[in-house]
């Protein structure tokens, strides 16, 4: 209604360039400012040109993550990283869930709602090399997770088999002797055997020991109740393992809570390790064993790589794609060392 | 570059109106119709003009949805069940977690980044009913959760009286006598006694009881370790009490911890119910009794009502505020039940 950013800057008794910063939604802006820069915006009934601002810098302020499962404490925390690490960046995030789908993480990745984002932050489940390759348009893509690629994308994730061999190491250190892995994919034609399976397999093998094929149960997905289908098959072998390393938390509790209802005692019997360090672990009758992987630098990583890609976009050469593994540690709880 | 729908269209040997659903994220496109239109569209290079279209609709197809937490599985559910909810009206969502921050909450409520967003739902914690009054621009507004205001916005939220007044009833038929109530505010100047606190007392006094105050325990959040901290004072009081009635499952299930840890049994010396029904609390050591609100109809209705009122946007007389309660159950498990 013609009413401008220096109207408001007026009313409120700011500067432009404050008003600019509340209405672009920048850190570090006082409350009390941001508060009175508001109540101006509002008397005046101001309403900031996105759309003129969109046309003039081809940029919306949004960049997009999608991931596989909101339900999953991991993605849930990954995401609120993302937002915080966004926000530094001025940059608002519109969050996806792909529901583990390929079709929608193909979409996704091929530039769905393109037209609404800056850039693009995945985490495939599905999605194949070819997918990638394939990939000729769209915003710039930064990739998350263990899935690796063989295409041109940035890729943040910790490194999945040496975080699986520290988990088998110390299962091993305790003394066990037929150590399970619960979470390898049914469908191995579309998922090859994973960098945390291919660690256990390694780190067996490298201390001498012979994987047991028969301890490895493939599991339709990731969640509680796949944990717990599989925990209960493998208490129903002749010879049971004594001790899990789930592919993750969830897993692990599916696991932990058919060994509770079976009254098998962990860690005695049975010890049990995770992989996330998700907060359900730390609270159940037993705590979890896990590998924490840094989700704080995961997110950041990701979001600086994103934001250095957005701004290299008209750049003649742009920059080589990265592979960057941040840290991960192995938190050692109840499930394995038994209460103090 | 002068690529249009129609030349999309023809490439991928389907109507401009295919394509445009494609573009447009509609539902019930199928797959393969879909994948074929995304390559078509990436063959050629087409990118939606949705700068010309927000300019011709003044709308953005996004909504915004405000969480306090999304590390609360409750608010992650709910927000899948939002993105999913949206999908069938073509709207996107924009997840944004408030951290429980009022300040948060207000800029949120009061329009912030509303020239990204068509509407919003928002489940505040502090916001004031003042907050609300204050609002005079922004986008339409739907609020979710107990909180109650008396503004004039949609209001989605199940009877929380009658929810905790169910639970408590049950722990009653279990034959309970010291009833706590756990995750009462601390700071009851910002939050007043909240429903569910409510639906504790007016139960017990409702059945004759007199509430007994040093059974309620306030915290400063909803999270498990706030659940751990109060459980471990209720178990210090010279007579603790013999069941738990928790603000939500976060509590519950730290309240079930400390119980575990002190050897306390459950349901038979403690009993103990939660409210939300997120998944952890289905497969701990002992299984969590709970009140499950209908999350899927919480977020249908809420899309439902933010839809209308963005299409109602410029009627002379806008729609009544509507208050709409959703169903909930009492989802009976070991905690109180015990192993069957």
């Amino acid at each position: 209604m013609g009413v401008s950013l220096k109207d408001v800057a007026m009313r409120a008794g700011v500067s432009v360039k404050t008003v600019s910063n509340v209405v672009n939604d920048y850190p570090h802006v006082r409350p009390d400012t941001r508060d009175r820069v508001q109540r101006a915006i509002d008397e005046l009934g101001y309403r900031p040109n996105a759309t003129a601002r969109h046309l003039r810098t081809g940029r919306s302020g949004i960049i997009a993550l999608a991931v596989p499962e909101l339900g999953n404490p991991y993605f849930a925390d990954l995401a609120a990283a993302v937002i915080d690490a966004a926000a530094h960046h001025a940059h608002t995030v519109l969050l996806d869930h792909t529901a583990g789908l390929r079709t929608k993480e193909t979409l996704v990745s091929l530039g769905f709602r393109s037209h609404l984002i800056d850039g693009l932050i995945l985490s495939p489940i599905h999605l194949e090399n070819d997918d990638l390759l394939r990939r000729r348009a769209g915003p710039p893509l930064v990739l998350l997770g263990e899935r690796e690629y063989d295409a041109p994308f940035d890729h943040i994730a910790i490194d999945n088999v040496a975080a699986a061999r520290l988990a088998v190491r110390h299962l091993i250190g305790l003394g066990r002797r037929r150590i399970a892995f619960v979470g390898a994919r049914r469908d191995s034609r579309r998922q090859p055997a994973h960098l945390r399976l291919r660690g256990w397999r390694e780190e067996l093998l490298a201390t001498g020991r012979t994987p047991r094929e028969d301890l490895v149960v493939a599991t339709d997905g990731y969640d509680r109740l796949d944990g717990a289908v599989a925990m209960t098959r493998l208490l129903d072998l002749p010879e049971p393992p004594d001790a899990v390393f789930a592919y993750n938390d969830l897993v692990a509790l599916g696991a932990l809570r058919v060994l509770a209802e079976r009254g098998v005692r962990v860690p005695e019997e049975i010890a049990v390790v995770g992989f996330d360090d998700i907060e359900d672990g730390r609270y159940g009758a037993v705590t979890l064993t896990t590998i924490a992987p840094d989700k704080a630098a995961i997110a950041r990583l990701a979001v600086d790589c994103l934001i250095t890609r957005i701004e290299a976009a008209t750049d003649p050469v742009p920059p080589r794609p990265r592979r960057i593994l941040p840290s991960h540690t192995l938190v050692v709880r109840e499930s394995t060392a038994g209460r103090a």
